[in-house]
């Protein structure tokens, strides 16, 4: 099959039903977004919704040592298959869209492809990955990053959330420690479809985001020492103020993205002064520093020239300056070929597309340590995402699963045997 | 008497003593601090304490309707007296001479003068004023405030504290409210002795401060409101960060310190984030930007250039500003005769003195509005003040204490008889 129906498509109000199902599970009261931190009761039963759905289908439903649930379709062949998924878990005040709709697209697709009787060159699978989001145990991306290796189960099992409780016996709790080994056999290709979390294909009025990569982070937390003292008696002169220092770090990083320029975003969400009152100059400053770039090289340099400033502003005040990195990861590309193919189908389905990164981390950047692996993103209301206020319209989600269809019906033919 | 004895001296281990005594009071243990806020329990036994002195000294003992009390020389001419003091309420973790050292000292430069029997051509008064730290009701320096008519007593009997409780009940219940009429006659001149609560002094190895002038002071609260947003995912030209308006304003502050230059100070000590986390653009800021100048036209030319630089910078990014003036006080300038009465005194005894603007508010303040007022200031170790580690040694003390008492004699004779 190389030239697939453009005509099939997915059952809109199935997946909207479907959604709306799931976001049931841990809905917050008056609104209509829901809590399901990985590995609750919440979150279990969330799992046992979408794993029925999945048995119904008659699909070979896997659940590894980790809690990942992958289902495949039942194929002769024993090719790898081409994977999508996603998360169902969520952040404490999450919405329903964030990883659900990668989910149940997939579910979506799945079933299209089913009841249409297509048959397919390797089959298809639909996963969902253990606490991507990170909220309750970290790192985030969990279970997709132990599902591609990139760390060891026996270690994942020991990590604790902040009340002591440990994946290895949750997982046990909710009866979801399944068999399936670790790492997991890497899939034939993997395409993920997620809200953009983000503004931009609705400030441009764009309907798919056709994901290059995922941006690098950088957090580094700067802490400043001085003088506390008195703000009406201290002239200018003996002052050691680390605010000043914070503040001018802080205004700093807004120019710092300009002289970059490009995909380089900073943000300084998070700053504290000690003790915080009117007419006392702070003893001490806290913040921390959010730079972000698509390429590693010019997140580097963004880093140095930052370290730069914060140095000689600390120097030029005379206070105390530490630098602590709390997290480092670098840019992720996808697959040039599985980014073409994504951009094509959504061209073909007469939308309208916009390459660009993620600025957020998806499981998808785990799965492309290990096949060909792109992602489609959909428009985000307001960009308004770890919110109940996440909305995503129908036609939206729609429009992105059927690109979903296309680019996996597409993945599957001998075209892409490679 | 137009020229007192130089070699008259109060008696140093007598003021430390009654400084001890007092710091008993209230004492906050495991410190040299303590804690009597305004009309608590602990601020009646000091109350006690000290006018139990009075009465030892013999002095007419007068409590008026706010509970500020004062101590006068019996004087058989019925001239209005030179008068000093402060206030022995307390910041919550306060220190032992904020205050107190101006009660204390004025009790030391009295009892001196009757031990010696010297007679004076008009009385010496020493008075303690209600709630001068404001820590517990608002306005601060609210005794010395009614004492001289800024505010009407019956106003100020009604201002409640945090809890609700009333200034009224609370000087009822400690038996502190007095028959003595307000705004109260005016006294022939005044005279503070202050620690500095600043580190001038002590950087330049003066023993004496002679006190020119209180700084105007304009607290103005900048509430920055713009759209919170996620780190990774929103492009910088989509972003309307109030954070970084907050930043840029307050590394300004220091810029605009350096381009006014002499007296003027700048300070941002409080500054808010929300929701202050690290991958969140925030939703809104907020800061209190401290400007003092002694130079009324001066402090208002500061005003104006803050205000121009907030608007251009919260225009520039799409952020909504609201200002609200938390606080404004004019700068007060003391007499010129009592300045260089104060100055000539310690240079007499031979003390180093640097002319020198009050950067805190102090009863003289209030004083200078209705008679000659002028103020001396004794060393701050560290410039350390409102803390229990406060601390000016026994000998600085001293050379305040022995300033105080020239200056108040020379005041008392008929060369100031003005």
């Amino acid at each position: 099959m190389t030239s697939p129906d453009l005509a099939l498509s997915i059952d809109s109000d199935r997946l909207v039903q479907r959604l709306d199902d799931l976001a049931r599970v841990g809905a917050i009261e008056g609104t209509t977004g829901c809590a399901r931190l990985a590995l609750t009761d919440e979150d279990c039963a969330g799992r046992d919704l979408v794993t029925t759905w999945m048995h119904d289908l008659g699909l070979e439903v896997v659940i590894d040592g980790i809690g990942n649930v992958v289902a495949t379709m039942p194929h002769p062949s024993g090719r790898s298959p081409v994977m999508t998924g996603s998360h169902i878990d969520t952040v404490a005040t999450g919405g329903r869209y964030d990883g659900n709709l990668g989910v149940l697209a997939g579910l979506e697709v799945i079933e299209t492809v089913l009841t249409a009787g297509i048959e397919l060159h390797r089959p298809l699978a639909v996963g969902f990955f253990t606490d991507e989001e990170g909220s309750r145990f970290q790192p985030d991306m969990l279970g997709s990053l132990v599902y591609v290796g990139g760390l060891a189960l026996e270690d994942a099992l020991l990590i604790e959330d902040a009340a002591g409780a440990v994946v290895g016996d949750e997982l046990d709790r909710i009866g979801y420690r399944g068999a399936a080994p670790l790492p997991a056999a890497a899939p034939h290709a993997f395409v993920e479809l997620h809200i953009e979390q983000g503004p931009v294909l609705e400030d441009e009025d764009v309907t798919i985001g056709v994901v290059e990569s995922v941006q690098g982070i950088s957090w580094t937390e700067v802490t400043l020492t001085g003088r506390s003292c008195h703000a009406g008696t201290t002239p200018m002169r003996l002052r050691r103020d680390p605010g000043v220092v914070a503040a001018q770090i802080a205004a700093y990083v807004r120019e710092l993205t300009g002289e970059i320029g490009g995909a380089q975003v900073g943000t300084v969400g998070s700053l504290t002064l000690t003790p915080n009152l009117v007419n006392v100059v702070p003893s001490a400053a806290t913040l921390i520093v959010d730079l972000r770039n698509t390429d590693e090289a010019t997140l580097q340099e963004a880093e140095r020239r930052f370290r730069e400033f914060v140095a000689q502003a600390a120097a030029r005040e005379g206070v105390d300056v530490e630098l602590r990195s709390v997290a480092r990861f670098e840019p992720v590309a996808f697959d040039g070929g599985v980014i073409d193919l994504v951009e094509q189908c959504a061209g073909e389905l007469q939308h309208t597309t916009r390459r660009l990164p993620s600025g957020a981390g998806h499981d998808a950047q785990m799965l492309a340590r290990v096949c060909p692996t792109a992602m489609i993103f959909t428009k985000s209301v307001g960009g308004i995402s770890h919110n109940v206020d996440e909305y995503t319209a129908p036609e939206d989600l729609a429009a992105g699963a059927n690109v979903l269809l296309q680019t996996m019906l597409r993945l599957t033919t001998t075209e892409f045997d490679r």
